[in-house]
């Protein structure tokens, strides 16, 4: 089945200990974009700006990501400039020029209203509202967000925590967001408040799955190769939801499943700058790196001669 | 087999967002050795003020602890006094005094040189080795430390790195001891260094472990009881030892099982202030704890045929 990811499109500016880019491609819908695209015939909106070149639009479609929703729009294209310090756990913001992002009101089409399973990249909450009343029947709907909307939008993000099926939410935002350091209870209050499922990504520490009758602790990856943070949540997001609509299978199981999929495409995503990685990718590494992950974190149960 | 654990015998004040309680029992020699306790036979050996209260003595040997190498010393018991905030990752300390810490200076008796199986708490690192040179033929040394050491004793961390098998080390301080913040990357240094094994403590975020050929992660516990960390690191190495001296099995599959224990045994601890929780704490629950972290980290292979 096909995939929707609508997010931000943008020219990044990004300075990790490993290096310094300039508008390198990035935004929240690609990285996602192309994720999934690994998976699942993956369609692709976000606002564009006439300056965007076209070299990464011819990247997009070599990876098959359908653009024919995509329209160039009227100004410069959305760019986020920042870098990260020693441990590369947290971005810091140099500058961000919204440009087109300021005018996106994204309007489906039929058909694309029409697509099974649908990321809301991180975008503001109101926006992803929009987008959710056009959606016509969707088998799943995913939603990112971020400390910013969090503090500026807390009313619209409760709206879309209620109408989404997984809410992906960082550690530090779901504390921010539900006001307390423990994050088992402030997924409770999350699933309380209407969400289907709450997945709170931890960067290198992994992932977890909490829904109200399952929870999931997804191991971290020993990463040797790190350049650059940047669109991890995104990648995350893309395999999760590509994996999902590649198998149409929403068992517990399977889903956990997609967590360790979407963990992959991360650890994947971060050895290099902007999508320098995932441009060299091949299929079969995704399913080593997989196995890889099921070694890593496999134990078996305590022997009862032993445990008496 | 037994266990031998060697470190600090305290009386704590501790204040989190739970609430704050004066001198209750702690240090890390007494967290070890309680969690141990449960699995092997344990001697415990650690400065011992005058004002220790006979109550602790009496509930370390309802435990079955060995305090034949227990003796008091001339002064006051070593004092923790210290604050958890909002996200009580941390530890902030208001105040120690070190009182008979400053001459505690372990002389092992013939029997107590020959335990199999041997954790050195946090300790001055000076003390761990000369407790290592007094070891006869030990099946298993494991030792801990803090930023503190690393920062003012960093030639003798070195020397117990060479001569120990598992160094247990968290995760600021394995960056702050190798200057890298690429834990993969300090953990093949320490083993460059000589250790046989390196277990990197990652609180709620669960724990790794790295060996030349091998690597674990362990997993989180989405924990939702959680009243004082304190000793959460020394209950998870008690239970880790206690469990490997309890079965004798030093294979990679046991060990992993052995990280587990020492998970189960933290996440406990944390449960309650001091000691309190493990003082309740029943067998068969440490079973089913086990239990649970095998269900929330269980997944599936991926199938040959949804990721041709």
């Amino acid at each position: 089945m096909s995939v929707l990811i609508i997010g931000t499109i943008a020219l990044d500016t990004v300075e990790t200990p490993f290096g310094k880019k300039q508008d390198i491609l990035g935004g929240s819908a690609v990285h996602a974009a192309i994720s999934s695209s690994f998976f699942a015939p993956t369609r692709i909106i976000g606002p564009l700006g006439e300056d965007f070149p076209e070299e990464h639009l011819t990247f997009l479609k070599s990876r098959g990501i359908d653009l024919s929703a995509l329209k160039k729009m009227k100004g410069k294209t959305f760019r986020w400039s920042g870098f990260y310090e020693f441990d590369m756990n947290q971005a810091h913001t140099r500058d961000t020029q919204l440009n087109v992002l300021l005018d996106f009101d994204p309007k489906l089409d039929e058909e694309t209203k029409k697509t099974p399973f649908v990321f809301l990249a991180n975008l503001d909450p109101e926006i992803q509202l929009k987008v959710i009343s056009q959606l016509k029947g969707p088998k799943l709907v995913a939603s990112d967000t971020m400390d910013f909307w969090i503090k500026s939008k807390r009313e619209a993000l409760h709206e879309v925590v209620k109408k989404v099926d997984f809410l992906l939410i960082n550690e530090s935002e779901i504390r921010m967001f539900m006001e307390t350091p423990n994050i088992p209870l402030a997924a409770k209050r999350l699933l309380e408040l209407g969400a289907k499922a709450v997945i709170v990504k931890q960067g290198e520490h992994g992932a977890l799955l909490f829904t109200e009758n399952a929870h999931f602790s997804a191991p971290s990856y020993p990463q040797a190769q790190f350049k650059d943070p940047t669109g991890a949540g995104d990648s995350f997001a893309g395999g999760f939801i590509g994996y999902l609509a590649k198998t149409g299978d929403l068992s517990e199981g399977n889903i956990r499943r997609a967590l360790i999929v979407g963990s992959v495409m991360a650890s994947f995503n971060i050895e290099d700058f902007s999508l320098d990685r995932m441009k060299r990718l091949k299929k079969h590494e995704i399913g080593e790196r997989f196995e890889e992950f099921k070694k890593f974190s496999e134990f078996e149960a305590l022997s009862a001669a032993h445990f008496a």
